[in-house]
């Protein structure tokens, strides 16, 4: 049995609780996102309970992301489509109140895709809520502290450990996640999925970083029941989109690994 | 051993020999589909016994699809390169006398797409001749009642039960078809690949309507044996191909599950 | 244990080590590849121990080629992004002195790819160094034999058996290789990423064309033995990614099976 932990707004059991809400609700979440993540991508969201569309035609990506729950923006692929599927959207998105997650794939190797990131966090208007990247992207993107430290947006920084930061967030400090399995590496998009997962865990949650631990939690632990049964990285992903389609609260109890730091120079170190 | 049943042009036994045909006849498939759906669609149409080109650049998508045996377009992703490919495509096909397989993917949250798909089927040139549609997709298409009753197109309507219906077809009725998993559900572009399979089958069958109810039986009874031992949907589909590959005469006898109906008002309702 | 053999230079050593120095060394191969092979070719790259990247932008993949290890151009989508991508990447990969791999994909069955292939061979500057290709792409490029001959080119003919031609090749003769599945017919983009796991594997060898031997009896011999337990062509992918994995040097010693012809007579039916 979870038991509750009032004073705790991050737990086993708030996890569980918003995995169910999203099974009950099945958000839908538009994904602009890159051509190899698609497929993955969409099978993700549908095994654990959400429902994909996928369009960047900019004549009907407005409306696709505005009767979506929740848009993900991922830059691995940036072409010609997709830079005008991208505002469109946004706007789209923004003007129905739907949250945005922004993943910055590969930004470091690609200075035309962070300079793009970095427009779009500077724009007060189309700024997405989330940003999830690694440590070598969050490096390209030396505003995202002050966004962050501001309360605009909640920073998910994926790793051998995660963390979720927000300036104002509901716990005292970042949440720091220790799930997954190193094999995850070894497929490919299953970091362009997690971007998607989180949208739809944002949309169910009161708080984007609550959401947005959840939704990495969630989407770990999986991964870590799958890769005890895998064979290796071919047969990670099968089990994984059946554990997502599986997984229940004991499971999530008996395995949800993190903690709250609460010192504000390692609040700073998480964003910078 | 499949009994021969002469009165009924739709049987167990029909639907292995269209699948026997296929194997020995491996006709190829050109398909214009949306990006999620490429691979999967591909993978589909190879286990069965079929052969897949994907190619939408314009310049090659007339002679693609002229040299194949039948054509797929399905509508879910439509950007410029697609819009100007479907038009080389069906001349292509037309030209050449294969059947065109129209799966109008999320026409119900697109006015584009539903535009779109409403001038294919008002083109006496270039309209389809099988079209494969959800409930909420046929709503979407009022004149297909009329073209189904005047003889000019087969409508495959999928759902918990699936109906093909057909004005000038050879059985006295819809065809209703009962297999199938709620599994398939929860994985993306199993309807697409079904888009695609029906176009095969179609290429070797007498009669469209034959053709397309025996490729929803193959695939729903494949996808019905895959889930008996599929851990969720991620291992379903790994199955369903493995399952499609291995698929023989006496499993389609075993599980085939399907009904005539005979009154004009069921007919109307089919397609309405 | 693999015995040492000084005076053949390609034996099950030889592949073992080249797979070793692979894992060892990470390194990164770009893809300018059709849609359908892009998720299985960055998965059978990290399933190998390489990684992948897939951008076509115009503006960033020259950069993205100059910083990999090695490129690979495969013509299966051959549309306006990817024509204004080739040359780029082909021109960032030559400053840089990498080894690009040219995959002329269903050039038999398109005039458009087969002269934009033939454009390419007959370009001094932007001419790939390995041209990957099947008995019927092959004689659609008959400048093949004279390249080779001239030491311009190595050719990797793949069929039933797979052929490694070269004209200052180390070997006396071409490589002929014969391992492998035929269930691998039966999965869409299975030769595909095999050009970009050659393209890994010469990035890492001495002759190109012991690393592209290499590259195809690694696969082969991975998906032989994912061929003994799988179901068919559904699963047979799953395990081929974990074979790739986990392949250790005794299984290519037990399974590699190659000879070297030595007649000129052979040599030149290979390329022609």
């Amino acid at each position: 049995m979870i038991k509750s932990d009032i004073s705790n707004p991050f737990s086993a059991q708030v996890v569980a609780e918003l995995l169910e809400k999203l099974r009950q609700t099945t958000p839908r979440v538009h994904c602009i996102t890159n051509a190899v993540a698609q497929e993955l991508t969409a099978n993700v969201l549908l095994a654990t309970g959400a429902l994909p569309s996928m369009t960047i035609a900019p004549e009907e990506v407005e409306a696709f992301a505005a009767s979506a729950d929740a848009l993900l923006v991922n830059l691995g692929t940036l072409d010609d489509v997709r830079r005008a599927a991208i505002p469109k959207a946004l706007q789209g998105a923004r003007a129905a109140g739907r949250p945005v997650v922004l993943d910055p794939v590969f930004i470091e190797r690609s200075p035309v895709r962070c300079a793009y990131a970095r427009a779009l966090l500077s724009d007060a208007e189309l700024r997405p809520d989330i940003v999830k990247a690694n440590a070598g992207e969050v490096a390209c993107l030396p505003e995202l502290a002050d966004l962050v430290e501001a309360g605009w947006l909640v920073l998910a920084t994926t790793g051998a450990t995660d963390r979720v930061s927000a300036g104002r967030h509901v716990v005292p400090s970042p949440i720091h996640l220790s799930n997954g399995t190193e094999l995850l590496g070894r497929v490919t998009a299953t970091g362009c999925a997690l971007g998607a997962l989180i949208g739809a865990f944002v949309s169910v949650a009161d708080n984007p970083d609550i959401g947005a631990a959840a939704a990495i939690s969630v989407f770990n632990i999986a991964a870590e029941r799958a890769a005890e049964h895998a064979g290796g990285p071919g047969t990670l992903m099968p089990a994984l989109l059946d554990e997502l389609y599986a997984l229940q609260p004991k499971h999530i109890e008996l395995r949800l690994k993190f903690s709250l730091q609460t010192s504000m120079e390692n609040r700073q170190e998480t964003v910078i």
